[in-house]
C-alpha cells in the first residue's frame, strides 16, 4: 500500500471523528459582521489554533482591529514547495432565524443514505471547506509522521464582513506568509460529480447609501407630497441603476469589461442544459440580467449591480402614515476584467448625488472593495492539482469562472506576489448565506481525500 | 359673573389637576397597531370610562374584535341639542425610540415660561385633544352641577391602526350614538394664534405589497443578475408610481378629483407666506408634489401616493451579499373629491401585477380605506362654534381643509346621517407620529376653555 493510499484509508476509517471535530467548530457562532458575536469569533480562532497545534503546527491567534487571524506553520519538508493555505472561520448572520428547520449552531447530519449532508451555519462556507484541508493534514501526519509540503495556514475571521484587517495584516506578516503559491478552499464544484478549479473571480464593491430628507419623521397626512419622501427618492435612484435591457447605467461602468472569447462562450453553451435547472432550483425561470447573455455569462463574466438590503419608514405590523426622515440601501457591484473598484464607487456616489432633490442629502458607508481576478493557466501546480482531482472523482476537473468574490486572492497576488489555486467542494444548493446551510457529507469526506491527493501530487 | 365665566375660571384655577389627569392617561402605552400592547389599550379604555363616570356620565367599555370602544352618556339637558363627541385613546408606535429625548410614556412639562408644552406620545394625538373636551365637561359639571347639552361620548381605540371595528360598531350601536351632530377633536390650528374649524378632509387607502421572487434568500455572487431581485423589482414599481411632474401614474387615479375654485386658491395664496416656513420647519425647502401646485393645494386639495415603509434583504450592521426572497412596502394614498377608495386600491394592485416579471409574485394586505370628506358650510353649529372660538382666541376662526384623513367623519355621515364639527388645537410642530410628540400647554388649556365656550354657544 502506498503512503497516499494509507492516508486516504485513515480518512475513510476516521470519518466520524472528522465530522465530530467539524461540528465542534460549527457550534461556535462566529458571526463576524455583528459586534455582539465578537467573543465567539475569538473562541473559534482559539479552537482552530489548538486544533492545528494538536497536528504539530506551531499556531497562534493574532489580534487585529477586528476579528483575530489564525496563523500556523509546519515547515519540516525540506525542499518541497511551501504553500499558504487560506480559509475563513467567520460565518454569515443567520436571520431570518424562523426559516431554519433546526438551530443554525446545533449542527446535525440529515438526508437519506444516498445523500447525507451536514446541516448548520458554516458547514459549507467556510468551516466545512477549511476543515477538509486541516483533516487531510491530520491524516497525513498521523499516518506518516510528517507532512509532504511546507505548509503555512492563514484562517481569517472577517471574510463575511469586508475583511477590513486583511490588507494591513498581510503587509505586516508578509515574510511569514509568503510561499510559493496559495491554496484557497472557499469555492464550489460544477456539480456534485465534477471537481472544479476556479480560475476567475468577480470583484466586489460594497456600498451603503442613506438618503436624508426632513429633519424628523413626518405625518404623511400633514406633509405628504409637499415634503420629500426619502423612500421615494431612494426607489427612483435604485430603479435607475439598470436600463430596460438590464445594463447598469452608471457612466463608465463597462470600462475594462472584456467580451468573453467566442470559444469560451461555446464551451459554456454546452453547459446550458443546467442553466434552467439553476434558476428552477430556486423557484425562478427567467434570467433577470442583461438581455442577450446566457445565465452562465451573466454570473461568470458580466459585472452586476445588486441591492442587498433596503429599509425605511415603518416596517412593523400594521400601518403608520409616516414620511420618514431617512431611508437606506445596501448595494453591491460585482466586477470583471479591469473594472476599477474605486471608479465604480465614485460613479455610484456621483449618480446618487446627481439624482437628489437639492434639499436632500445622501451619506455613504464603504463595505469592502476588490478587483476581479483571473489566474495563470500555466501555473504548474494547476495541472498537478487537476490530475489529483481527476484521480479522486474519476472525472476531469473543470476550470471554471465564479460569480462570487474572494478579495484575498487579489491581495495574495499584489501584496505577496503569489498565485492561488482555488479548489473547493461546495455545491450550488448548499444554501450558503441562507437559512438551512448544508455541506454534503460527500463534499466533506471526498474533499479531505482530494486535498490529501493534491498534497501528494504537489510534493511529487 | 356669568355661568360660563365661572366655568372658565375653574379651568384656569385647576389647570394643574387637568394636566395631572392627562399625564395619567398618557402613561398608559395604548399603541393599537402592535398586539403586544392590547392590554394597555384595555387599561386606557377602563381609565377613561372611570374618569367619565366621575363626572356623572354613564360610561361603559365595549369589547370589539380589536381594541375596545368607550361609550358614555350624559343626557339630562332636556331640549338642548344632543351632540356626539368623538376622540381616540390609541396612539402611534414610538419607534425609533432612540430619537426620543425622554421616555415617550413618561410625560413631562418642558419648554420655557413663554412656551410650555406637554411632552409624550399621545399628548397631542389624541389624548391631549380628547381631554380638552372631557375637562370642559368636568369643569361645567363641577361649577354648575349640570351639562348644557345632551352629550354622548365615543372614544375609539383603533384610529391609528385602520379602525377595523368602527363600522360594525357604529352599525350595532346606531341608536345610542345617533345625535344632532358630532363634535370631533382630532385636528389642528392654522397657527398657534388662529383657531380653526376643519371643513374638508382627505380620504385614505392603506396598502402593503410584498414581492416574492426566489423561494429562498440567495448569494448575490452565485445568483446575482441571473435571479430576480425583489428589491430591484419593488424599487422600479415604487419609482413608477409618479411621473416626472409628480403626478400619480395609476390609470384612473385622478377620476373624481375636482379642481379647487379660483377664489379658494386665491385665499390660499394669501397664506403662502407661511408655506416656506412649513417646509423650513422640518429642514426642507422644495415642494415635492405636483408641478405647478402650491404647497397648500398639494396638502389640502390634491390626492397623493406616499411610501410609508420599505424593507427587504439584510438591514443590520455590516454587509451581507444576499438576494432576498421577498421585499415589501407600505403605501398610502390620500384621496380628495369623489375618488373611490376601492378603485384606487384595485388600480394599484393591477399596476403592481402588470409590472412583475412572470416568474415573480406579489401579495397584498389591506390597511384601511375611506373616501374624502367635505362638510356642510351652512350647518348652524358651525357659525356658533366659530363665534365661540373667536371669543376665546381673539381672532376669527379659519375654515380650513386638512391633509390628513379622519374616516370616522365619513362614517358618521353615511351610517348615522350626522354632520361633524371638527375643532382641534394641535399645532403643525406637535410631532405627532414622530419622536418627541408634544402638545402646547396653551393648546391644552385654551382648548378646554374653547370647548366650554362652544358648549355654551351650542346650548344658547
Amino acid at each position: 500500500m502506498t503512503e497516499l493510499a494509507a492516508v486516504l484509508g485513515r480518512i475513510d476509517g476516521e470519518l466520524d471523528n472528522l465530522i465530530g471535530r467539524l461540528f465542534e467548530l460549527v457550534r461556535i457562532p462566529s458571526i463576524s459582521t455583528d459586534p455582539a458575536y465578537a467573543r465567539h469569533c475569538d473562541t473559534a480562532a482559539r479552537w482552530l489554533a489548538n486544533n492545528l497545534k494538536s497536528i504539530g503546527f506551531s499556531a497562534k491567534v493574532v489580534k487585529t482591529k477586528g476579528r483575530p487571524m489564525v496563523v500556523a506553520q509546519h515547515r519540516k519538508a525540506g525542499k518541497a514547495p511551501h504553500v499558504l493555505f487560506y480559509g475563513h472561520y467567520d460565518v454569515q448572520p443567520v436571520d431570518p432565524l424562523e426559516l431554519w428547520d433546526s438551530p443554525p449552531f446545533e449542527p446535525k447530519i440529515a438526508g437519506n443514505a444516498a445523500n447525507r449532508h451536514l446541516l448548520g451555519r458554516g458547514t459549507s462556507d467556510d468551516k466545512g471547506q477549511l476543515m477538509t484541508f486541516v483533516e487531510a493534514c491530520r491524516a497525513y501526519k498521523a499516518e506518516t509522521g510528517k507532512l509532504p509540503l511546507n505548509i503555512t495556514i492563514l484562517l481569517e475571521g472577517e471574510e463575511e464582513s469586508g475583511s477590513q484587517s486583511l490588507v494591513p495584516f498581510l503587509k505586516a506578516y508578509k515574510k511569514e506568509l509568503k510561499a510559493d503559491f496559495a491554496l484557497v478552499c472557499d469555492t464550489g464544484m460544477w456539480d456534485r460529480r465534477t471537481p472544479t478549479i476556479t480560475t476567475a473571480l468577480r470583484g466586489l464593491v460594497g456600498e451603503e447609501v442613506t438618503i436624508h430628507a426632513a429633519n424628523r419623521d413626518l405625518h404623511s397626512g400633514m406633509y405628504g407630497s409637499a415634503a420629500a419622501n426619502p423612500i421615494r427618492i431612494l426607489s427612483r435612484i435604485l430603479a435607475g441603476l439598470h436600463d430596460q435591457d438590464g445594463r447598469v447605467t452608471l457612466p463608465g461602468f463597462y470600462e475594462g469589461v472584456p467580451e468573453t472569447p467566442p470559444d469560451v462562450l461555446a464551451q459554456w453553451e454546452k453547459l446550458t442544459g443546467t442553466e434552467r435547472k439553476y434558476l428552477k432550483s430556486v423557484g425562478l425561470s427567467l434570467p433577470a440580467g442583461e438581455k442577450g447573455r446566457s445565465i452562465l455569462e451573466m454570473i461568470w463574466a458580466r459585472p452586476t449591480a445588486e441591492i442587498n438590503g433596503i429599509i425605511g419608514g415603518y416596517t412593523g405590523d400594521g400601518f403608520k402614515t409616516v414620511i420618514p426622515a431617512v431611508a437606506s440601501a445596501k448595494v453591491s457591484f460585482r466586477l470583471v476584467g479591469d473594472q476599477d473598484p474605486k471608479k465604480i464607487r465614485a460613479a455610484f456616489r456621483n449618480y446618487v448625488k446627481s439624482a437628489l432633490p437639492k434639499d436632500c442629502k445622501a451619506s455613504f458607508a464603504e463595505h469592502g472593495a476588490g478587483p476581479a481576478i483571473r489566474l495563470d493557466y500555466s501555473m504548474p501546480a494547476l495541472a498537478k492539482a487537476a490530475a489529483a482531482l481527476n484521480d479522486e472523482w474519476g472525472r476531469p476537473a473543470v476550470l471554471a469562472a465564479m460569480g462570487g468574490s474572494i478579495p484575498v486572492v487579489g491581495h495574495f497576488q499584489t501584496l505577496l506576489g503569489m498565485q492561488s489555486l482555488l479548489v473547493g467542494y461546495a455545491l450550488e444548493d448548499d444554501r450558503i448565506h441562507s437559512p438551512n446551510e448544508k455541506y454534503d457529507l460527500a463534499s466533506f469526506h471526498r474533499g479531505a481525500r482530494s486535498w490529501a491527493r493534491i498534497l501528494a501530487a504537489l510534493a511529487a
